[in-house]
């Protein structure tokens, strides 16, 4: 019974570490530095270089429109004189975020259903008599379906497929030489949804005919939208005509960062852009290329249908945004951490025994009319708690 | 010899911080308020608020697919009466998460490759003699190469390009006039990898007509995965009408975003939508438009290539699908986060002498057989620990 | 003035905790056992096995390009034998993540935008008389605008639209049958931005036959980046035949993960390849399939439209990247962290009065000058700290 009251008077006592105090000043002032230290640490690391109090945005919103501008004339010997322009030569056209250049191509012309000889370069299609030829297999990485019959001229099987096959002769030259001039506009519109922020990587201009004009360059020009396709390649450290002509083709990305203080000034945010190549591997050896086919096709006058085959060879860019936003977080939690931190400081009081302040706390306990008053001491006591403590510990010894 | 010895020894002596109570109701009081509040806090906020216990998955795995409906009219000079369907004003037309629909367009027909003069609207192309024109070099911003003279009649040079050159007027009438009641149809399917789960925007209904009827609504109808274009446009805080015709064209972001408890039932996960004009600056003022060109080939009778040449406006939408899933966590962590709370509160024993426990900690001190009776305490001690150390310490004294 | 001049000293006093000491063993190798563990815990599970010195990267950077290879021939009683080839059947043709290739269709040739009567399939179109058929209204969800005309026969109303209007039959078998022997082709180049590294999911080999022959495998073939449509298919759990003539298409999702120890050996960065079915319900009931429609357009002798419309029914795939790479962090950061669990095992001085050591902490006390000599103790003490702080009391007092 009273067992169980103690239990429960105790369970309101209030327990706290003890502290003790080495008055060596050698120590002391040490262990103020490191104080001191944290403190600083906190708030010239946390605070003012790092932000700390500020909230961040990493899901942020991007959209990108492209546009290229220039055209190039051809001469082959199959097709002759034919112009370029941004409609045929970029793929697709509606001007995405992924787009394709053609720099390199061969075309087919003329193309029918019909029946012929499989190309010499099929392995699958050489054959020396008509047995080798299964009528009605596909030929493995081929160009059409078997028909049973051996093309002694070729040593090739026969195909039904769209005659006459490919060319598969390897372009040595750009055939789009002027390539390297085309301009790409790039327009980026960026949100961070949490902080309602929208900008867009087109400064915003009274002069029309900045854009125009304006060409990017890192430090001269850095915010203008508007890039040579031969600078862009050429920035990630890989030759435009190697890429274009010997590796026929590659792939390019274009990095639009957007690290924003929204704090600062809306003027003050603002993308950077990098370039890398990349189809490389690890020992920067590129890839055999970039390529695919795509076909046109056409009626004659007796309603039959054909083609023509181009299989194009150029620059893939990828363009790809990322970016984090910060601004300042509540003022409720700013205050308290501002508060934490000097609660803290506040926290570990006078504990030792010394004449001045320890006389302020025994006039304060006095004060308290609960409570009894402090016996003589004749043991240590390291402060308040402690020697109230040790008072009730004396009294019942 | 010995020094080891008590080093070897001492290694296996326990050290614990030392604790003192305050026999002061008032602090108690206020102390297991604070000690209740901390508890509050981490089971009502962080628990069940919060849901702390939760796993969270956002690496959210998205498929989307789109499918608009609705056809229009257009009447124009060049090209008579002209019937579009889903197939030519949509595009790419295989249904992607970012598509175009084409609200105004100017048709260039029958353009071939030839020599004709370049557009007055091209500053490059301005001429007053054939000097002004060097041959083969690129008009800038232009349509073709130049051929060497000047055009006397348009003041510009001659260029090799398709001709006639397309004609720069502006629309100022919304062509596909119906655009406004396309509707769009959004498939979109989600997966939590880490919880595999999966669900579609698309209600499981057994009700065959409730797809070919609904509409979206944000209030009345908020899972019909079907939208009026006019009404998506709109939603932004953008008038379609102004998009589409004076504007010529923007660009506009559908954001849906699953955030998903899946505590809760299957059917309680589901998306929620919003909608972004994307070509904004900060001063709400939308940029130029958004256009592109694309071209349809022909061949006539004698095998010569013309083309139908299209600048096409429009609207861009863009689809993106954000998320996160959540769901109740290892029980093993659970379980030991809530012993760790459990054990925190039975950490701090009793440590203050008061008769009926601290009697009980001396019987079991009896009971321990390798330990020596504890002597006449003449110094308070606080713990049973304390006590220990301090019996030690006087019987080394 | 005194009071000022002690608290400014006191500013550097030393504060730390109490401890005491249990000379129990039992409790003492507890405690040392507890020890252990929570440092086998960091070194043995943080360190060694989660690796918790590693840096990490998550913001890898992707590029997917993708070829199909393979020829599959259609026998169709409007268009007679038909070969389709990898530019036709994967729409875009470019090679991007997101393709969809074509395995049944809908071919309706010859349309011109004309007067006939509207599909009996489309309820907006049925009629009884002419007032049924408003002049110029949108027929909704079908194929042109009414012209105000009944036609009886069909008992639908006349439109004006691309005539004759899309046969609305559904396909029961796959017409490009061999299309489950078509293979993919996916080259993926990623790049980890913070490491500098960038790998390709295509082998470095020199043996040029390889990507010729091999064929992916889970198991046998891990690493070869080839893939036959209908295995990519069977795997993730569907029926390739099922999926694209009874369900009219569906959208497969292929994982790739990258996650990256570039700690070790460059050749230990693979790719992990999975495989879904996106378009399913939590039921697994699959979705209506997927298809939409093109066009080609030719035109006649004299200059007329027409075109051929496709509807296409197939599989669509979704190449998602994920993944992280992990570098050994700051050697800085890594010396702190060992320094500060060193650190912490060190703080912890001996404490206990024991004959050997703490005589030599009383030597090294009477080494410092500024200290007065240890009185003899009458009470009992627990540490360094303590006993300076006691001496200090004893003193004062």
């Amino acid at each position: 019974m009273a067992g169980c009251t103690n239990f429960f008077l105790s369970v309101f006592d209030y327990k706290t570490e003890k502290y003790v105090i080495a008055k060596n000043k050698k120590v002391g002032v040490l262990f103020r530095l490191f104080q001191l230290g944290v403190l600083a640490y906190i708030i010239g690391w946390v605070f003012l270089t790092k932000k700390g109090y500020q909230e961040k945005d990493d899901s942020i919103q991007s959209s990108v429109i492209t546009k290229l501008k220039g055209v190039a004339l051809t001469n082959t010997t199959d097709g002759g004189l034919h112009l370029w322009g941004a409609e045929d030569y970029v793929i697709p056209s509606q001007g995405e975020s992924v787009f394709f250049i053609i720099t390199n191509f061969i075309e087919t012309p003329n193309q029918r259903l019909d029946y012929c000889a499989e190309s010499i370069k099929v392995p699958d299609g050489h054959c020396r008599e008509d047995s080798d030829c299964t009528e009605g297999e596909t030929v493995i990485a081929g160009h059409g379906i078997k028909s049973g019959r051996c093309v002694k001229s070729t040593g090739t099987c026969e195909i039904y497929g769209w005659c006459p096959v490919e060319k598969h002769h390897k372009q040595h030259e750009v055939l789009l030489e002027k390539a390297e001039n085309f301009t790409v506009y790039i327009k980026n519109f960026i949100r961070f949804p949490k902080f309602q922020f929208s900008k867009s990587n087109v400064l915003d201009t009274n002069n029309d005919t900045y854009l125009k004009r304006c060409m990017y360059h890192d430090t001269h020009n850095p915010y203008c939208p508007i890039f040579r396709l031969g600078d862009l390649v050429n920035w990630t450290g890989h030759s435009f005509q190697d890429m274009a002509a010997k590796a026929s083709g590659g792939a390019v990305g274009v990095l639009i960062q957007w690290n924003c203080d929204l704090d600062k000034d809306y003027s003050k945010c603002n993308p950077v852009y990098s370039f890398t190549r990349l189809d490389v591997n690890s020992n920067n050896s590129v890839t055999s290329g970039y390529n695919f086919r795509y076909a046109r096709y056409f009626k004659d006058t007796a309603g039959l249908t054909y083609r023509t085959l181009y299989k194009v060879y150029g620059i893939r860019v990828d363009i790809m945004v990322t970016g984090e936003g910060v601004f300042i977080c509540d003022m409720i939690l700013l205050y308290m951490m501002e508060k934490s931190t000097f609660y803290r400081e506040k926290k570990f009081e006078c504990a030792k025994y010394d004449s001045l302040r320890c006389r302020r706390n025994k006039d304060i306990e006095r004060k308290m009319p609960h409570k009894e008053r402090a016996p003589k001491r004749k043991a240590t006591w390291k402060g308040k708690f402690t020697e109230l403590s040790t008072e009730k510990s004396t009294a019942l010894n």
